[in-house]
């Protein structure tokens, strides 16, 4: 049964939060995903909000662009925990985006993740955080994630020394 | 019979828009004013968007700060012409309020006023502009208005010379 | 007979505001082009600007790119309502076009529209809401394109469903 | 026992989250709060968030300004939610705090509130939205809180009603 | 007779440029002033620009806040040397102005001095740069206005050293 | 004879400003152009800078991009006019080029030009319209180049009307 | 002997980096301290730096706001370690005077502390940080001086419980 | 023996800083390097700070991007001087890493160097100035650094008079 709610403003936003799905099948958390906009089909939106909790959703994850009231306008008709993640656009590289999420007004709290790939990613890992308070599994994998993270960056400086600075900067820049 | 509706975020921005109040009153054009937020009281704004094309009301404006959600909230739910006034915050003088409220995504349009004191006159006066499409009266008391702000700057021009260049700044300098 | 006036700073802002011509077509309101500085041909500007209610024009839009004066010399010269339509430039994304239309001082209104591709599509959509207030057949158009609109969403979900999340993604991806 | 734990970069921080403990306590939620610095006093501020799960406290959240590093530095020591809340600075009115605190990297999530007074008040509430999850009794005080928030609004429509619209505007400035 | 003509959007522009006047007047170079808006008065605007050079106005300087278009304009409708001087606003402290006056288009220049009080001095010395290309007595006292400009900075380390450091500051700190 | 001497913080700068370098050859106005930083070839700067006059310079032309300290540098040792022209940068598209130019201090005057490429083009006019004030063949090259840009104007629309607006932008899109 | 110089560009900043003074007194390190502004003193400012090593000087502070070219241009005349502070402005609260430090090019580089006070204070703990590496007793004091930041922490914390937060919250804000 | 640590916040900004590894080889001044995050790898981070000085390491150099807490992590838990490098990002060109960097509260200070291919290259050079105050050897090879920097502008413009301007230019820009 799904416990996240995925809602993006539209489906163009779907390969800029990738990392989010992939992070919460890692974990094998269940969710559901709905494109809905916040402006183009409202209706839709409030009445996937309203019902959500009824299915067992216990968190939601908003992803828009621009003057991306999604987050906001969900958290309205919500009182589960709403992750917002903007999405980059070409004004100031996303600070419309970052400042139509982050300034919520007092009274409906909405959780602004970074503009940018790794908002999808950390909107994920902020909601298992959140479900992990009640789920000592997820706290168990969350911590063995972290180590994980970690270790990589070890692995990482041992490669550096193995290959040696300069031949693994090459190698760095020869990939992309 | 009100042809403009007026919906604010908050009662603490209705200061803020006292001179849309004063122009519409001079115009003699009617209007409603109701406090309604995006956030807190999401299904009063949209009952009130709803229902206010069935009362007569032809233009709405909508003022709202921080993420101003609220202009573009409303005009998700009417066809009518939405005018946004981007009330002034601390954060970059309101150029949060200000991408919020400009940057609405395709397909749902509102028109943008600037931040700050001449946000509210000037909603006011284009609203006034849509309605004299479809009333000569309107029509000729705009151009009338347009005169009287063009005969004030010459005033002020009289009383630059008469009084003094320097004397004039200092009464200025006194006033505030 | 053409209702709405479009006025360009530079022939180069013709492509970016096309979805502005589409949706005008779409909804079968006529429209006439000039390509005409603010800066560089200042007197055609205002020469156009004075005749074009003679003609039967009833709304204005205006693009323009950087210190973008275009709509409010425009709208200097007339109260006709006037739409701005920020051109992105790479100052910020466009936030010296955003702020050189949105902040107006009071007295001579400019409605603005968001900077980027939607920009010039909400322009014709915001046009077309005004002169639907006094042409029922355009006000039809208009709930019927805000009824398709939302039901391109839900089509949207249906292909997601039965596509699956990650063969939809990457198909997204495939287009670009 | 308390299940919010509060740390603040600067004792001068603490009035301008006030409301942040005045909701806490309004919902009868306990709280502990620390001042501990991410650069002044690291040590305490590791050694506080590693020991902070022992006592049973379930969300954290980390207020600061300027290069606002101590939400994030929280968030790399814990996998509980950590809210983090920008200070309002001078700099852009906070946008420095803004940026370094929502704009965090891929692995170590922070839920960003707004700058500003509603910054502290939101932070408070998105915490008892977490805590509610596994609490019906707070579920129950949250639906009822966000009904008298709009409860409220419907007052002030009625005092505006009553009072007169310019008679309300005179006594809001009046207050100020 | 007046070298250098000045025309200001609004005559509460008129005492944040109040240095512009002191400067010119110390360099005995006469000056005509005019307040007329861009936009609330553009007819005069154009006239008194078409017919400045007649009257032996060499250089102009135009000061306004906002969508500070009028020294765009200016520079629109003569070849004479425009000089932009943004007033400072509360969106972004002038960043407004400085972008509309900054960011002028190819083939009209725009000279734009600084937001703030600096810009009104400096669009006087530039001014005078200029006129002293043709005016030997104006070029001599432009070297003595900087060797004077010099000298105060000696006299005031001169002081500093005298005084002692910390009671040169606390006389500052009292005459704010 | 150069009448106008171009000093590029760096020889990368030099594309950027290819447009001043034509309409100054289309004006056949000599100039002389070197390349100086600011800060790795202070000394050179400050020596051509002083002696530019003495070969007849009337005007400087400085330009540089990010901590764009050269044009204030050049018109700290010269009372000669110092037009500057900020190289656009990644950051903000040149924000910080913008403000290091256009904010200079009270006394010490540079006339900021806009960044990108405009701003090279508009740098070459600017210097022109003061060179014409006492060269009446400059001036009438002025008048003339004004009209042939309005003419060219109104050439583009024939050529919209006779190509049709849709074929005009389809080829338009071609070229890029 | 003076180990650290510092330079200011007018005497109206010397009160803003206070702060700086108070730490060098504290660590009993000796200063000199020059006003003397980029632009309008450029040869007592490149006088001061190309001989301030030969008087022992190892390490230089400059403050300046606006465009502030002052800490890169003594950087551009001395190989010693020059620690810019950029003085607060109106300008986005110092973004002008951040940037022009900040972003110096390649070769002659500029340490950046924040705007605001914080930066004072910082530049001379730079300092002594630097001094430290050869200087042990400096070193002791610098580990001396951590501990005291982090005790007086502790101290508010103690103070925090003893008082009791709403008390404590109270006493700071009737003390601003 | 490494007398300068860099410290990076990922592995994907090796390549970014380049030119400081270059920088620092051609001044034969021996670094190690290390791949950790603030967020990621909070304990070897600390840990590798707490014992670098241990080594002999003298200045600390760290980059990051986005919210760049890395060098402020850093300098919280040593007294050695910290070189912050903000790595550009997409968020207005690294205006989020420059911002999280430079803005460091008082008493724990980190030099911040340019955003962007500068940064890098002048925390080398700003390490090395440090370095130089206790090595001849180094300050000498510095004065023949920046001797060499300015004779190849020099170089430049020989080259540029050799080859006529705009054939120089057409070469520069075929390069590209």
């Amino acid at each position: 049964m799904a416990e996240v709610g995925i809602i993006l403003g539209s489906d163009s936003d779907l390969p800029k939060i990738k990392d989010c799905f992939d992070i919460l099948n890692q974990f094998a958390v269940e969710f559901e995903v709905i494109v809905s906009s916040a402006h183009r089909s409202p209706k839709q939106t409030v009445d996937w909000v309203e019902n959500v909790s009824k299915r067992g959703i216990k968190v939601i994850i908003a992803a828009a662009g621009g003057a991306a009231h999604l987050p906001g306008v969900v958290a309205a008709h919500t009182i589960l925990p709403v992750i917002g993640v903007p999405v980059e656009t070409a004004i100031a590289g996303g600070l419309d985006s970052i400042l139509s999420i982050v300034q919520m007004p007092s009274g409906i709290p909405v959780a602004a993740m970074a503009a940018g790939k790794s908002g999808g990613a950390n909107a994920a890992l902020f909601a298992i955080n959140i479900l992990a308070l009640s789920n000592p599994a997820l706290t168990e994998k969350m911590i063995d994630y972290r180590k994980k993270t970690e270790a990589k960056i070890s692995d990482k400086n041992k490669e550096i020394k193995e290959t040696g600075l300069m031949n693994y900067i090459n190698k760095l820049e020869n990939k992309i």
